[in-house]
């Protein structure tokens, strides 16, 4: 019965993930150790690195989970959702993004991983926005790719105020402002 | 004769700071070595240490100079100024930035020396922003705390990108709809 197998697998899956999310985030990714995973998860090493390669591995299966829950969030309602979604639960294990910067510096198989979730969300943006256009709520005097990247320059600069602290109320009128600059210029006729 | 004593060990400071500058443009913050620095240099470990405490007082002085070169063109140009500067010259020992994350999370001292780099750009761009009203260039029908914090996410988003590698030239207009969020609303009497 390959589905109860495969139905098994996923939920074990799960289960390394989310016990590494809370390690991570409770003493971060450096000293978070597969000995704090094997208490977490109640699972061998062996198990555990029987869906994992290693613990980097683990730590992009979470940040691709995180980056594919940011594309849904800007699917559904562009950067203001991302703003509001924080004000309830901010990802306290994020903060480990900063642990791995050294691996973005030194390792390219790392880096390229990380670029491949950067293009999930750029897409999610460009679809977006063009989206937006067709309603008429977003300028299209320019071209979209710009606006991808205005966009992305947003996202990167607010995930990172919030990551050092800045709430989300404090964010509002900056996501206004963004909001504000995408918007049809006066000046161009009605779609 | 206190002057020349002074001005020697201006030198010397600068010495140490260019030196480092060098060693971590080449092969990272975490991989350079004191004895790399002392090549460099051409002084002793001793003679170097005399400046600075550790390498990571080194690393954080070198920061300082950024923060202030990064505030002076804000002050100049605003976000602008700081993008047409890089199309020039990369500063590329800055991707050392990524290195130095973990210390961030774990050493409260470091993230407070951070954090007061942080201060003195949030203030150029404040008083930039409040001559531009004085001017009417800038909206004033916002809080000026709400106008710094747009401008800041802009700024930490514009930097992450162009190191990881977007060019100047692809941000020409996410910088041309940044400012266009600040302009006075056409429906604003004159001040």
């Amino acid at each position: 019965m390959p589905r109860v197998s495969d139905a098994h697998k996923a939920a074990r899956h799960s289960q390394v993930l989310n016990a590494a999310r809370a390690c991570f985030a409770r003493r971060g990714y450096q000293a978070t150790t597969i000995r704090d995973l094997e208490r977490e998860t109640g699972m061998s090493s062996g198990a555990i690195f029987n869906y994992f390669d290693t613990k980097l591995d683990i730590f992009v299966a979470l940040a691709e989970e995180d980056t594919a829950h940011t594309a849904r969030l800007w699917s559904a309602g562009g950067l203001r959702a991302i703003v509001e979604h924080h004000t309830g639960a901010q990802p306290a294990y994020t903060a480990s993004y900063l642990e791995v910067g050294r691996q973005l510096l030194t390792d390219p198989d790392f880096r390229a991983r990380w670029a491949r979730r950067g293009d999930l969300i750029v897409e999610a943006i460009r679809n977006h926005l063009r989206t937006q256009q067709e309603q008429g709520l977003v300028r299209t005097d320019l071209p979209l790719d710009d606006l991808v990247t205005y966009s992305a320059i947003h996202l990167d600069g607010i995930t990172l105020q919030m990551r050092l602290g800045t709430t989300p109320t404090q964010l509002v009128t900056a996501v206004d402002l963004y909001e504000q600059a995408l918007r049809p210029p006066p000046t161009s006729p009605p779609a």
